[in-house]
């Protein structure tokens, strides 16, 4: 009773001394730059719980735009609390007719969970370019494999919202249609590279805002 | 013009030879043994589109417990499209005044996602024994780090409907009172390295369905 | 002298029992199942140099395609002794004017080095779809990284020899224009995710094999 | 003999020009932030054979506590030499008496080596609550796995000294009775979310200096 | 109070009829063949407590050999129960004057324990070939990083006792002069690759049995 | 119409502020301190293809030097684009009768691609000391697990070009007769740990420029 001290009550002290031992989680400092694991880690003197609480996530992305879809990720840069845990997290508001354009995640496994409305997703294998289209409903998921094409359209006739989960703090997003035509990469070696009737990349170029 | 053959036919042609080239997935063959990364692969001639998709997660697990918490999960062992993916998910109900205990997950960071109703989550942190808890309500999101002891309550007066991701495919669940409590493990040892009083184990043991 | 056995003798003896320790190296053995982290091991008893050495990329792959390029593999399937090891290669040939397609590695880097002619050599980031693109010359290399697209042009008028290293065992390829228009990918869907004319979809099915 | 250089010559000026190519190790920075990976890596040139030597287990920690344990730390903070390396040592001595109380390491397996002395050691693992309890003696060995809770306990009536080596260079260390009482959760949400009983909490935190 | 089902019971009832969820751990079956990431996991109705306890280091190895060393191992094919887990630890036991020769582990680093007597312990660096040496008394650490060479020699004249820890379950171990001596490598290729003598290639091969 | 926005453009908005989301690759700033993982990444907006591209192979290092071996590395000290990126390649000039001396690579495997000439490739496994040797010719491959001894020799009549590639952007090497006896490592030493003569050891580190 006169000891209530524990055993590791040293060890805390060169924790204290050092800022070390403070990798149970490592909270982005996005003022330092990013290696290949992630971002340094701030200093665990100055982290707080809404390092690890998000509410971004509870007002949609615009969805006033060419595709009816609004976007809004928490990844590392937006939720630093996930910085080298190995997952994140995105919301996607689609309106009637909206879609998720052609696109992969060059860095993680995508889980889509349905919330409301009816969604078409779909992915491609590389293998034997087989799709794998399933339409989901309230509270079903699918998952897309790392590096693999896939896309998302409503399906019904109300609003979807759903919520796609990512094996990495910082999953990439490599949308085809914006990597092909919303950039210069010269008209002609799309054309080529893609099998596309030049007509076709140049209206498309216009329509995203390519040049070349 | 003539010649419309692809110059990965030939691969494509080892690949149907030996079932190999299919690591775009690796669906988890549950018939046989897994190894440390995982269950060993189906055959890629019997994959399909329902490999990726699970429809578990629209049905609430039972609350009807001393919790009040209903849990449904989507591992590989439910779920087997997320073998080798590093992702998984589960759905967690709680009535009012539903809570699930102090848990750790051995292998996984999870990313908690409220859909409805309002919960109470906290985390407590190893080096310090920090106690980081928050409030979320309706798609607000927060993150517990690997192998650390969490919690959730709810904190409203309706029932609460959320979503943990977890940054592997079989996260483990460590469910603290239940390993201390619903075993052999001898009372005299759980006192000893626990502090608790003898009575106080003996009164979870009896509750808990533990002997010992 | 008399004495001319060493310290590991029991150690090798116990690996002689059980066949185990022969993690050196994982020779795949193509006729059992993969896992997430590869092939199952060959016993060591029939491993030989053989597994570790191949043959196959001194013939190049026929260009008598559509695109004027041959392409050969040593990745897991062809080329045992990878397995396990995180390293693969492929040898490409380009005709004069032959191409690559946009494509990706879901799961590997790729390390292109130049042995014949000029190749002309880009790939897309994700994040603001920037291309980068060089033309290369004997001996020149250039990377690009996990998951993004990539594609690979001959630039001159003599025939393209090149080798491609991969930072997997089986890094995967999926081929922009096979993934959208070689499958039964339903006509409507391909064109509304990827703002591509219906009829470019047609033509492009109707060329590339596909059906819907 | 007049050309007593070798092949590699070059490639060392370069690495003296830039510091680079010294990752055969990476010596902790600890006056750097440390990212998901570990800490920075000190500069070649001020390593020295002390950065990989560590003196600081020859003494045990003080055992005069509560449970009549010692505990003294080989992790990144006190030995710098293990960063990034996977792998760290603690010393652990016990009291006639004396334990270690239920832990769990978020972040490394554990294998424990009896030095002196009799010990009980135990885990339980996650999915069946099953108790897994060894008495070792000297030299005897145990592993527990990542994450899961154990504990050691001195068996006998001589003072047990006892070497733990991890997985990791930093385990961490999440002791259950400090994480639970030790702190200001508050006394309602422990005992609801561990079904203890308010008094038993109560205690516990006047014992552990914990409020709420 | 009548229901004392807590709610993860739907889930052990899953777990039960696919022996699923047991990867906790994954003790080795070392009956069937291993992969990359380690041996298939016995089926978690027939693990028992001591797949995760040794013995066998309680016995030193003989030392009757040439360089006086005794040497005991405790990987994957020893101790089935550290397959997956990343760790392992071996003993080793030197007579007076005895030496571990020259070797380096492929797979992992070592973190070398002294328990008995005085052990210079050494590691040569690559890029610089820089030799950090020190001698080690009782309890104290040295590091070795994964794949550098390595060697150990009784600096005492009384008997070494030392534990080595490896960051992998099977961290192999190539000695230097078993490799280049005691198998078939034509002497004259050994003689050019290595800048020794023919002469003393010659004798090496006769002193530890190779030939040619 | 009016709307050629796609749903992205906020993600892109957030990451030119905080430029995050570069993570599709992690071009070196050599001029930081590495870590674990690699180098800090250059800002995006001052990544160029010429990060990307290298034109240093295609000069060959010189061969006036005791092995008539030239070598050139594009690691990521050279080579900055390939940090993060698990692969790096290297370029081998032998002259009639040149060679590579035995060494390893303690972070990866190496796979070797013959573009001239006739080499003779071999490595040793660890657990029986193995020699797997092959003669190679123009565009024959061969691979030598992580870790483990190689060597290489001009086995023709004519200069021998090869290019080596590697699991690892910096895999470090490991000569094994420069890391003997080209520093000061103590002859006595060297010999007992090797079972090399003393009169061996002190020829050749007055060959390679050793001490001690």
């Amino acid at each position: 009773m006169q000891l209530p001290y524990l055993f590791i009550f040293s060890l805390l002290l060169a924790a204290a001394a050092s800022d070390a031992l403070v990798q149970d989680f490592c909270v982005a400092d996005l003022s330092l730059p990013a290696g290949p694991a992630g971002y340094p880690c701030k200093k665990s003197a100055s982290v707080t719980v809404n390092d690890f609480f998000y509410h971004g996530l509870t007002t949609p992305g615009s969805t006033k735009n060419r595709v009816g879809a609004g976007f809004a990720a928490a990844f590392d840069a937006q939720f630093p609390g996930v910085n080298g845990l190995g997952i994140s997290i995105s919301r996607l508001d689609l309106e009637v007719g909206g879609l998720v354009p052609i696109h992969s995640h060059p860095a993680a496994a995508e889980l889509v969970l349905v919330a409301e409305g009816t969604l078409t997703f779909g992915f491609i294998s590389s293998y034997d370019n087989k799709v794998y289209i399933k339409t989901l409903n309230k509270w079903d998921i699918m998952v897309a494999p790392q590096g693999l094409l896939h896309f998302a359209i409503n399906a019904g006739n109300t609003t979807v919202l759903a919520f796609a989960s990512f094996s990495s703090q910082n999953p990439g997003i490599q949308t085809t249609p914006l990597a092909l035509f919303k950039n210069d990469f010269p008209t002609n070696l799309v054309a080529k590279t893609t099998f596309l009737d030049v007509e076709q990349v140049k209206k498309l170029k216009a329509l995203l805002g390519g040049t070349g």
